[in-house]
């Protein structure tokens, strides 16, 4: 389907499409470049890309199809870095989980050539990162969510699609404002939210103790707070307007929670928390449905 | 090494400790009690219990080791009702989440009683409660914390020791205050934020919406809301104090993250995270060494 891929971010996403892209037959050629020389030398070494590209620009030369697999915050010098070889038929991929920064700075970047970007977001990781734990399953079954805006070209976003689906992947087609809010509501505030608490107790005077009486429930609740700073921060930056809105009304929330405690309000405390526990037992079945 | 355990409560957290006294050979006659006939009658039917008392009173009648283990807002009338039947030598345990309020139950309605009771809180559960998924293998390997106070007779403490330990449990003993602090941090507090995360989710115009893209990650951050509410609304209630203060702790924390996301300080918000994470992380590794 196509003959080379440019892959610009040898790391965990990267790779991994690297590797899922060669094992359907997808592609013929790995160009890699990343901003660690030894990276991208790692990469070869284990066969995640063939060739070693000196720049971003030179992993793109040649390519009918780029992946930027770079942190959200490198989106805009790498777009920049690339657009002079950036041909028309050429399709453009990320894989950032917010998308409203990444097309700001695609049309910074990228400029008349902005219509070969499909801006698309993988709901797929690992807690490990790094082109090591590449796995060409890593997309198997999972969603992918495009979000084009008035400027992407159809044939690009209708080669996107062929890509994803035939890597196994669940394509939904979403705007990037409804993409950044709904990822600020499932993932991005219960992060900033796991961070936090971890802070907390750890901040506290006795929160070593605490922490080694802490349990099952605790440990699941708190596992995304190992999640990777670098990565973190800048999902947590891009996406600020929706988080912060959304953290407020969390608060809010929080707060009708603190007076019913502060009050013994039984009644209506119960009824609060019957509503999150039936939420979250009916979101659990579908969930379970659609695997 | 007992004769007859007094049951009262025959739910999941009561059951499953009868099943297990039993299989271990620890008593030969359990009398059960609930207060609703129909689990009385059904946790014998299933043989949780050998004989169906009609009130708590007798199912203390007689008995030389007595479980309570009724919802924690129930604890005081429960201390009341069994008071006239309660001996010198009796072992008297609850089983509940916070300390120092069944502790003051205790006082009040056990009075110069109070030296048999033993207060006790297994580290175990279940998402699904009722006497139906009474299990004896519910407090194996798990760890029961006992908080006596002053009062408590050593004597009873011991057989409180023993018990748990012939069951499989690993026994620590600590303060009701320290329990209860420690608890809030790490169990109460994290309910109550996914019972809050929930609410702002379902009560967004979208949150339906959202809720059909959330994955692993949410899944396991949000699985505590699914949580029994008549339990929760009062571990709440009973830990109050201790709880307030925490989240108030826990908002200090957010609004910190939400002062760097709203700058745009990258490099403080990373350190802020790389705190939260190494700490997740390496109590992730000293949990699982527990196991």
């Amino acid at each position: 389907m196509f003959e080379q891929l440019g892959l610009i971010g040898c790391g965990l996403m990267g790779g991994s499409f690297a590797l899922a892209m060669k094992r359907a037959g997808l592609v013929k050629r790995v160009v890699g470049y990343s901003k660690s020389p030894s990276t991208t030398e790692r990469a070869r070494q284990i066969g995640v890309i063939d060739i070693e590209a000196p720049s971003a620009l030179l992993a793109v030369s040649g390519a009918d199809i780029v992946l930027i697999a770079v942190p959200v915050s490198a989106s805009e010098a790498t777009f920049k870095a690339i657009k002079h070889l950036v041909k028309p038929n050429m399709l453009i991929m990320d894989v950032g989980s917010t998308k409203s920064d990444v097309i700001d700075a695609a049309r910074k970047g990228l400029r008349e050539h902005i219509g070969s970007f499909v801006p698309a977001h993988p709901i797929a990781g690992k807690e490990s990162s790094g082109v090591e734990h590449a796995d060409s399953d890593l997309y198997a079954g999972r969603h992918v969510i495009l979000t084009p805006t008035e400027r992407t070209l159809t044939a690009q976003l209708q080669k996107a699609e062929e890509v994803w689906t035939a890597l196994g992947c669940k394509v939904q087609k979403m705007s990037p404002e409804q993409h950044d809010a709904t990822f600020a509501a499932v993932s991005h505030l219960p992060h900033m939210i796991a961070f936090a608490l971890m802070n907390a107790i750890s901040g506290h005077p006795n929160g070593k103790e605490f922490l080694s009486f802490a349990g099952p429930g605790f440990r699941d609740f708190s596992r995304i707070a190992a999640s990777e700073p670098k990565v973190w921060r800048d999902i947590l930056i891009a996406n600020r307007e929706e988080l912060l809105q959304q953290s407020k009304l969390f608060q809010k929330h929080l707060q009708d929670f603190e007076a019913l405690v502060t009050n013994g309000d039984v009644a209506a405390l119960e009824k609060l928390i019957a509503h999150a526990s039936s939420t979250r037992v009916n979101w659990g079945i579908s969930y379970k449905s659609n695997k």
